[in-house]
């Protein structure tokens, strides 16, 4: 079972108002020096069987197709290096 | 300037209805073989100056404040190494 990351993000040129938002919002909380916040959407896929050329291939489709509205929206397909996850 | 990557996920045992409202649509649509779908949120944060481990403790703590509800999510914490995004 391997998992496949598929991240979806508002294309440059597209307002991102939630983003703006929690930029706004830093300095007030007492965060300086971040000077742009995009935020987007992150779907975790989990593949049984081998991730191959071919299987990448369809999910890069997918997310074309059904995850990403690519009018206003750029994605990424990639295979998860397992990553150290902050428990809180 | 750096860009830092939050990804903010549910908890595995908390119940994600998005990701599962797509699982159960894959099929469907012709894809087979995914057996779980997580959606999530990723914030992108542009950095001014040095990406040390004093501004990433502080994001680490932003995140944790304001980006995550640590009751029902986890995130991490990375820089990002520039990825190839599709152009869609």
């Amino acid at each position: 079972m391997a998992r496949v990351v598929v991240d979806v993000m508002l294309k440059p040129e597209i307002l991102d108002p939630q983003g703006q938002a929690v930029q706004r919002a830093l300095p007030r909380l007492g965060y300086e020096g971040i000077s742009d916040v995009r935020q987007g959407k992150r779907f975790e896929l989990e593949v049984e069987g081998p991730v191959d050329d071919d299987a990448l291939a369809r999910i890069h489709q997918l997310a074309e197709t059904f995850l990403a509205n690519t009018v206003i929206e750029d994605f990424t397909v990639r295979v998860e290096e397992r990553e150290e996850v902050t428990p809180a």
